[in-house]
């Protein structure tokens, strides 16, 4: 697209080459991550009180320093930096306000249990993502390796902050956002963005979820956007999920057409016993509609292992509403959970569908627990396995 | 909804209630915008030059000021303020850039003819529409006439900012976004939000557009939020729109399922002779997956008055772009053209679809003349018209 050759023009005859153009990614040097700036936080910020409980719900505590890295259409990426945490100077016109123009991304970091030094998980698939969600929102593009090293950066600086909290895997979740702050009105492609990532440490808990089926409201559309991580894709949904938390429910499964979606922020598995008597974990078919999460991505390629170790076929298929719930009555489903970067696997005790509903709460959860033993033992294992990378 | 019934209480008990809860409405006085706050900008910004053209293009020139109103669920409203325009700190955990928690709408102001004095077009309709998208995104609800008296505090201390340029009708556009500044993440309803109004001076320039219809993507959705304002409606559009630019159209046209939605901002309508012989002005049925616009809007109550004055029956319903073609094919598709408070109406003078080229260029376009006459005419017309309302 024109304009994206524009902007590559504009960074290549930038000082900074830091982040780079797609096009011209082969006439640059890889090596500017180097210009990474470091403003120490002094004095730091005083970490929450764990004495009364966990404060590390999801989301709420942040470390002390974040990156920042600014682009303009005319002199392309900006140096980036590490700097304390904080707010910043946002126009009011800014084209992410009033058009949607921001795109996240969410990254766990765990602690290698042996070493305790942090490492990330599939971290290079989520880099990738956020990449596709970036051009789908025509946002300046970057060299992926380049901003992992930046979270290196971050990781090394922010480490002392993953909670400590007996039985509690901890992580410090890496939130990517990129934002345009392009101050004129108008549905264009960003002259200036902001690309920055924060560290939310937060405990990994399990959690029994009571879900409700969207009614009249579907979160994502065959010829839609959701297989990106959009800001927009989510805030419209909230009519709906204050609805089912206002009735005791804890998140929302979307449908469409009856056919099962995901829930907000997880990927979905039904794991039944079919009409020909075998053992299957069912996710939805990834058509456009559903995010591909990471979660769901190392299920599916664990499958041969799955199968070998709990003998259960992993299909990844159309999933109906009223096929889950005729399992249900027939006594063949044995276990519904969610998946997601963020909280890895979750079980699900009660499903709701119109005036039906499925009970499951005070079964036993063994495949969910198996899985998220699994996924957690590799985020946590050697850094030598394949979606572990090690960040110092 | 709950989170709406505390947040009521929660501006009960706050010292101002300038804005109010929808549900306790009633117990509030209604003259708290005697509480806005003016601090005028000195100096004021320098106006841009006019002397090589017009430089008023949309969305590019802000005026002196902006409003600013601040929300948190502890305190409920802050009171409104007139402040110098200019930009703000913002979290960069905030929910609107992450989510897309965020609604905006556009208000056209424009002045008498006669008395030369600001008045608005329809401003109770945008302001109904722009509360009804707030409350999609569960963004807490105000007074919209109170919200519009402070409009008129905004308009009456920047009134001098109406572009005059020859033979060019000129407006103080009123660009309204309420935007979550909730710093925690996870999709959930705002605690803290800010409300802004900002006036873009601008002029009215009747173009002839080139437009292609959308391919492989929709814009909204039978259960979608296409009836509203949001602001993660717009963003993920940009891949059709800067493919379309790049080749040399000025928009695209959404379809779902060859069904003619709207375009980017703009509702549309096809003026055709029927195959029984009859003359209609046919606009998209207003189905959730359009925007209801005030031209639109306009155009439909008017229908009588324009079948009268023209012999055209105006008539809402499903429009597919096959029925377009064959008209143009047939000879019966006499003028196609879209409709918006900020651009008043503007004629198509050219529309693609895949391989298959509408070319109206070239020919007299009465009808969209005669309406954005007809229009113009009320917006600048007498005060005492029901679609204006007088600012000073």
């Amino acid at each position: 697209m024109l304009s994206k050759q524009l902007r590559n023009l504009a960074i290549k005859s930038s000082g900074n080459s830091f982040f780079m153009g797609l096009r011209s990614s082969q006439m640059m040097t890889n090596q500017q991550a180097k210009d990474l700036k470091i403003e120490q936080r002094q004095p730091k910020l005083q970490k929450p009180n764990t004495q009364n409980g966990d404060p590390y719900a999801f989301g709420r505590v942040f470390t002390d320093h974040m990156i920042q890295i600014d682009y303009n259409a005319e002199n392309g990426w900006d140096a980036p930096k590490i700097v304390p945490y904080g707010s910043f100077p946002m126009a009011i016109t800014a084209s992410s306000l009033h058009y949607g123009i921001s795109a996240y991304e969410g990254i766990t970091v765990v602690k290698n249990k042996d070493t305790n030094a942090p490492q990330a998980f599939r971290v290079r698939d989520n880099l990738n993502s956020f990449k596709l969600s970036n051009e789908h929102l025509d946002l300046p593009t970057f060299d992926t390796e380049e901003l992992l090293k930046c979270i290196q950066g971050l990781v090394k600086v922010d480490q002392d902050w993953f909670p400590n909290i007996k039985d509690l895997n901890s992580q410090l979740y890496v939130r990517l956002n990129h934002v345009s702050t392009d101050p004129t009105l108008g549905v264009k492609s960003p002259r200036f963005t902001k690309l920055y990532a924060i560290l939310n440490p937060n405990t990994f808990k399990k959690k029994s979820l009571k879900i409700k089926c969207s009614q009249d409201a579907s979160k994502s559309w065959p010829l839609g956007h959701g297989q990106y991580r959009l800001s927009g894709n989510l805030g419209p949904l909230l009519p709906q999920l204050v609805d089912a938390r206002n009735n005791g429910f804890d998140d929302v499964l979307w449908l469409l057409d009856d056919y099962v979606h995901e829930m907000t922020v997880l990927n979905v598995f039904a794991y039944m016993k079919n009409r020909f008597g075998d053992y299957e974990l069912i996710t939805p078919a990834n058509d456009g509609c559903i995010f591909n999460g990471t979660i769901r991505q190392s299920i599916l390629e664990m499958a041969d292992e799955i199968q070998k170790e709990k003998k259960v076929k992993v299909v990844e298929r159309s999933l109906s509403i009223h096929e889950i719930i005729n399992a249900y009555k027939e006594e063949r489903l044995i276990e519904f959970f969610g998946g997601a970067t963020s909280s890895n696997i979750q079980s699900i005790s009660r499903l709701q569908f119109r005036d039906q509903t499925i009970d499951l709460s005070g079964r036993p959860t063994p495949l969910a627990d198996h899985l998220n033993n699994k996924l957690l033992s590799i985020m946590t294992g050697p850094s030598d396995h394949k979606w572990v990378t090690p960040l110092l």
